[in-house]
């Protein structure tokens, strides 16, 4: 008898020490980083392996806050000894939605991409987060299994690294994108022509992230168009790793239902959704520590009503 | 036997003759204003009664076009000898969204309002479309019967004339108002806070429009949020007048269904979408002289598949 395990997800990327500043307050040293993010809201809904590093300096409640999420399997977390993790510190502007950086520190982003593990090698579901495009590129030769490869890019990598970023999109199943970041790497204006365009570069689907303004997918079988969950001031605190969150409850929902058809991707925009509006709740992981499968479905539905008519 | 007729929508509002430039070209002369893009939009549900004037200079082309519009009722409409129709000119920015107003000639709007048919004073559903709210107030002591009554407003109003407009909120059962114009009037910078805050000033329920990321609505039984049909570039042509396309649809709806509840009203949006979808495609009313009651349901239906999950 052959099992098929489910356990097939796997998302490469960053974890980080983030300070953050926004209109609900300050908090220093939180958890961040791309991978933290995807992999905690893609635990609730299917287990997760991370391939990611961390230095000396990883501080041991952000190791508690991250096994506090039993889908998450950490077998590709290296510990890097005489290295320091990433950290990174914003402030946002008041609308919530502009940001500055007020420093990075690459620490282990510098070095040599973290090593996957040989037991990761059957993963089906493959999601790199952003980094720079030739190092996401490397990865996928670890997962000779992949069915369906999924990654997120930034300004950066189309201001400086666009061949390699374009060598990366013809071996892409789906792409996920900031809506300016789209316009940037299309040269269109308009979402639904930049997401059509950027589809020609290799790409089956494009997921556009907007934000607070939600979520627009081009995809062969026809598209799809989200708001995001209507929130409160009071109720957004932090939209650190939102976009994450996002991705990672969409793929998390991908992975649980094996198919990456247009319905299923619709559902899986409503699952980042709702991950995403757990994130933004409080800084750092806190948003998602106290999000269940239970919080997550009813969140769901009320989604579901507040977007049908 | 008591008939009761369901001809009760009225808008009263401003027809102009428009100057428009786009990243699609530019059309000069063009049939404008709030009244009749509501009046267009929502005669294709509903027949639509107009409260209007325009002067010697109104173009006969600009009257036939109207009159092409068979749900349209011009009992209202006042042709003012000696006066000028309201004109107005604007450059669109290249992205669509913003827009500079290049000229502004008021004519009939600098003098008295257009007076109101008695055979209106049966109407039950009430468009007060954007003009100074202590006009908008005066007319609806011609309403008598009125059951509904929704109203537009802008930037310049809560700037100059706050104090009315606070004394027509209170009067009204509905505010339809542009994101940034909601910002500014209740003080919060977040959609969902802005609508509850406009609410507590007195309508039942308010209409956030966001333009191409859709709208929200904050209602006593709940609320709704709902993206724009997507469009490509090519299919963005002119957005004057999607904003008041939209009010039109929904307030067809609400008249056709005869009813202001949450369901009926959310549904009342997405037709309020699928008007705009169509004013948008091309120059002054082109685009919804080429709709359909067919066309419309086809779209509605098109646009559920998009939204729904």
């Amino acid at each position: 008898m052959v099992i098929i395990m489910d356990m097939s997800l796997v998302v490469t990327g960053t974890i980080g020490i983030d300070t953050v500043e926004t209109a609900s307050g300050q908090a220093e040293g939180v958890m961040g980083g791309s991978c933290t993010y995807f992999a905690a809201a893609a635990s609730l809904l299917a287990p997760v392996r991370i391939v990611a590093a961390v230095g000396d300096d990883w501080p041991e409640d952000h190791a508690a806050v991250l096994s506090g999420f039993s889908g998450i399997d950490q077998a590709g977390l290296e510990h890097r000894s005489g290295s320091k993790t990433f950290r990174w510190g914003g402030r946002y502007h008041d609308d919530m939605n502009g940001r500055d950086t007020l420093f990075t520190e690459l620490g282990v982003l510098e070095e040599s991409p973290p090593p996957v593990p040989a037991e990761y090698a059957d993963s089906r579901y493959i999601f790199l987060a952003n980094t720079h495009p030739a190092v996401q590129l490397g990865m996928l030769e670890h997962f000779p299994d992949r069915a369906i490869v999924v990654a997120d890019t930034m300004d950066l990598w189309i201001d400086i690294a666009l061949d390699d970023l374009k060598a990366l999109l013809v071996r892409l199943d789906g792409l996920v994108i900031n809506d300016s970041e789209a316009f940037l790497l299309s040269g269109e204006a308009n979402v639904v022509s930049a997401a059509e365009k950027i589809c020609s570069m290799g790409p089956s689907f494009v997921v556009v992230k907007k934000g607070e303004h939600g979520a627009y997918l081009h995809h062969p079988e026809g598209c799809a168009a989200l708001p995001a969950l209507p929130l409160k001031a009071e109720q957004v605190v932090d939209p650190t790793g939102c976009g994450d969150s996002f991705a990672g409850g969409m793929m998390g929902h991908i992975s649980a239902r094996n198919s990456c058809d247009l319905a299923t991707i619709k559902e899986a925009l409503a699952w980042g959704t709702v991950a995403a509006s757990h994130t933004i709740e409080d800084f750092g992981l806190a948003g998602l520590q106290s999000a269940t499968m239970a919080s997550m479905q009813n969140r769901l539905e009320q989604f579901r009503s507040i977007t049908s008519f």
